[in-house]
């Protein structure tokens, strides 16, 4: 049986190192033992006509299966997730939950997320963003509580492990280095449980052993992350 | 057998109706001919420990069949899609297809678009709001340029009306009477002809009908547009 093809960067800035949703279903495949081939993407040439011919929005990654081509890290992960054994549970009503969090993770908690990594990182010079940084930081915060007290003292969402975990560890880790991470106890050990498994990690060290190219020379000063005044 | 039962407001704000998201779930149970039961929820409820019970985020709509409970409208509807005929294509690929333009429409392009609306309604007074617009403008529209270069001259996004486009068809109406959605005379007639669906304009109807209560006294003020000046 042949590998699937999934397609990554060869270069990211510092601060996305970790968190390019490759990760995601690199960390899929790894859960349920599926051995997988990377076709690397110089960085910058995401936007041209090849790879946007199967990305139409010019995004990695994308997933290639005999004859198969899809887009979309969630639609990836539940495609590897109904193909394999593990990351859902057999029963119709546990299945349906783990995909009713799955929505969750990618439509409710993580835009006001992706907003606070726009805030923080692409438009951090922008004058809006300070000011408006409280409002921002308030949204993430709701979506937080709420998901804190449904998490309560369980190790996972809904029962077991499932796609719907790792697709909300994986969003929650982008507020990693913020004080909205340790905001509760019981979502930092839940990242950290995420981030634990044999798994994960794997998929991890994968990712950043990726990144094997120089970065374009526009894209230079995003190599390195910026040295603080006072700091060495 | 039994209807499924799903939650929906008894009022909204004027600028919210027609665009709650209980209209996704009742246009995909349209779509596939399953009559369903309503129970509506008394605006400011939603929040309170019965419905959050259900609902962790304290929104709606919510799904109800036999047992099963679920929230997130884009895994009701992928729910709906799998245990009917008509919203999902029969073969592996195709079907894996249609899923993929559900997470696009949630993951990919409505977070720039919900961005918007906040910018636009709930966060219009905020000093920061107008000359932050032209950065969110610019992210829509770099979504619909590529939206619209893959929709190209065909009726959907991927052979057949699916729940994709009925995902995505929602999230684009979001634009309505923004400039943003005549910039695209293809994606406008998208929106036109998923809007024209019989089974649209009953869900549509539908949604409207609901909304029968008076508003909570503190928000009677958004129980009609506002009137501008120089108008009547």
């Amino acid at each position: 049986m042949s590998n699937p093809v999934i397609t990554a960067f060869d270069w990211v800035p510092w601060f996305a190192r970790g968190q390019v949703r490759d990760l995601r279903v690199r960390w899929a495949l790894e859960e349920v033992g599926q051995s997988y081939d990377v076709r690397y993407l110089p960085q910058g040439t995401q936007k041209d006509p090849p790879h946007r011919a199967l990305q139409p929005f010019g995004q990695i990654p994308t997933y290639e299966l005999d004859g198969l081509k899809l887009f979309e890290s969630g639609a990836i992960v539940l495609r590897i997730a109904e193909t394999h054994r593990g990351l859902l549970p057999e029963d119709a009503g546990g299945r349906a939950r783990a995909i009713e969090w799955m929505f969750a993770a990618l439509n409710t908690v993580e835009p006001p997320i992706m907003d606070y990594v726009i805030a923080t990182l692409f438009e951090e010079d922008q004058p809006w963003s300070k000011p408006r940084l409280p409002a921002v930081i308030a949204r993430i915060a709701e979506r937080l509580d709420e998901l804190s007290r449904r998490l309560g003292e369980n190790d996972w969402l809904d029962g077991s492990f499932s796609a719907g975990d790792l697709l909300m560890v994986a969003v929650l880790r982008q507020l990693k280095e913020s004080p909205l991470e340790r905001a509760h106890d019981n979502l930092a050990a839940y990242v950290a449980r995420g981030e634990a498994r044999p798994a994960f990690q794997r998929a991890f060290a994968a990712q950043l052993a990726g990144f094997t190219a120089a970065p374009p020379p526009e894209y230079a000063f995003l190599d390195q992350p910026p040295t603080r005044q006072g700091e060495r």
